[in-house]
């Protein structure tokens, strides 16, 4: 398997509607964090979402697996960063890790495993798993690989 | 260690907000439903959020683990079922299963562990935890018991 | 224009979610519950979002104007009452009214403007109103009208 | 009454979990924006939102009034730009404008009216508007006196 190695950090502030009664960020906050670091990481590979979508006609990359572990709380106006990188890419999906930096601690942990999604032709409420392309894969490497990958995407975008 | 048993099934409407531009629930919503699911099962044990936190000077039951395995995706205008009980007590923190059920076919599972909290009395910036008390456990037990617990409570709010 | 007079009530259990560190729900939440109030309305003419959105092509009933007010907040725990109508229908958009009631006291109002809006033709990344169908009006309306609609609505959908 | 002319402008990234299925900003997402857009002025200003509630022992700066008007959408990927400032100071509320801009076009107009609230002494459930400190108001003015409004502030903390 193709070893992922483009890392992005995002920093994010908390708000005031992020957090709950107990004065701390509401945990499915963390998600959706984590959910907008994943398109982050792709925009820095060189996907837009918009662009993924409309380039590669899936209907998005949505979660099968989630773990997440909450080491310490953070709370409204703590700014905090987030490390997102893939982590392992398989046929049809493939492995995010987020790590949520508060002060250099790690406070939050999260592994998302997503697939490479279109909806089914048989069932349009249906949705099926394609293989992720090539070049998308190319992307996330180091080195001179990906800057192929990116042309090769631009070419297909122009044509 | 105690067995719970008591389980609690909350119906839920798919709303149009609640999906993304996949058409489908997006992600972190599923676990706002299954927060708000957890506190159903207290509700039914016989304990309101609200009341829970102020007879047992509590700030809450955060998440500290979080695991979701996701199935088949459900959409606006659906309407699901989600069962949720707790299957484990530890000496300060609980595990609760929640699964959510379309047409009878399981959608989506999670697994939490979460924590009885209060507020650090040395930096009431932290969150510490704290023995869950036998009288809840024991509301969540089948028989007799449960009856003779609720009956604490009563007492102990009239104090 | 058509006068109507179809009324909803809704139930809904304010979740700790949606509250924020003042210990009540933060306001963006309440045009949550207002969104699901205005699908609840439609629901109850006969109308389901998903088979609206498929009977009459449309890509939805967006918001264009807003007015709310939050005249005393609501709790984690509390159980509140919206009661939502549409108070008037001009071409293409109509006007719905939010009342939120917490033990019989009034405590949010909101009007909604929407309009019936489809996807443009020459511009798919654009949205269009169109004249909101008349048997849709009539769905709202009292008496004898509302089952004819209803019974055109049907067929429409059998062919 | 104090004329207000501070302004502040915050880049917002449109997210996948902002939009509903009709592709679009789910209209509630607009007024979290809002909200986190009102924090940001207030930062500019000088106060973070957590040092503002300790320093002044406010519980928050809840809405009473809202009014906004949608005319044109934004969706996923789309980076848009909202301008904010505080309209009007009264004795104990604030009335907040924030416009969003898409490529230099007005997207969304929103008016807030804020008040600045307390715990009700009598009734911890209730909340209770009090006087907005002139040393508050005087750091969103222009000139000398926001330097030395920052100031007292800033000694008042050191007691």
């Amino acid at each position: 398997m193709s070893k992922a190695n483009l890392t992005n950090r995002k920093t994010i502030h908390i708000e005031w509607g992020d957090c709950d009664p107990a004065q701390i960020v509401h945990y499915p906050r963390y998600l959706t964090y984590f959910d907008a670091c994943t398109t982050a990481l792709f925009k820095k590979a060189g996907l837009s979402k918009r662009q993924m979508l409309k380039t590669y006609r899936i209907v998005g990359i949505p979660l099968v697996d989630l773990r997440a572990s909450f080491k310490t709380p953070s709370r409204f106006s703590d700014t905090v960063i987030v490390e997102s990188e893939i982590t392992e890419w398989r046929r049809s999906s493939f492995c995010v890790r987020h790590r949520l930096f508060k002060k250099n601690v790690l406070a939050v942990e999260c592994f998302e495993i997503r697939v490479w999604a279109v909806t089914s032709e048989a069932d349009p409420d249906q949705i099926e798993s394609r293989s992720v392309p090539r070049e998308v894969i190319e992307m996330f490497s180091a080195g001179d690989k990906r800057g192929r990958a990116r042309q090769r995407s631009r070419q297909k975008k122009q044509k």
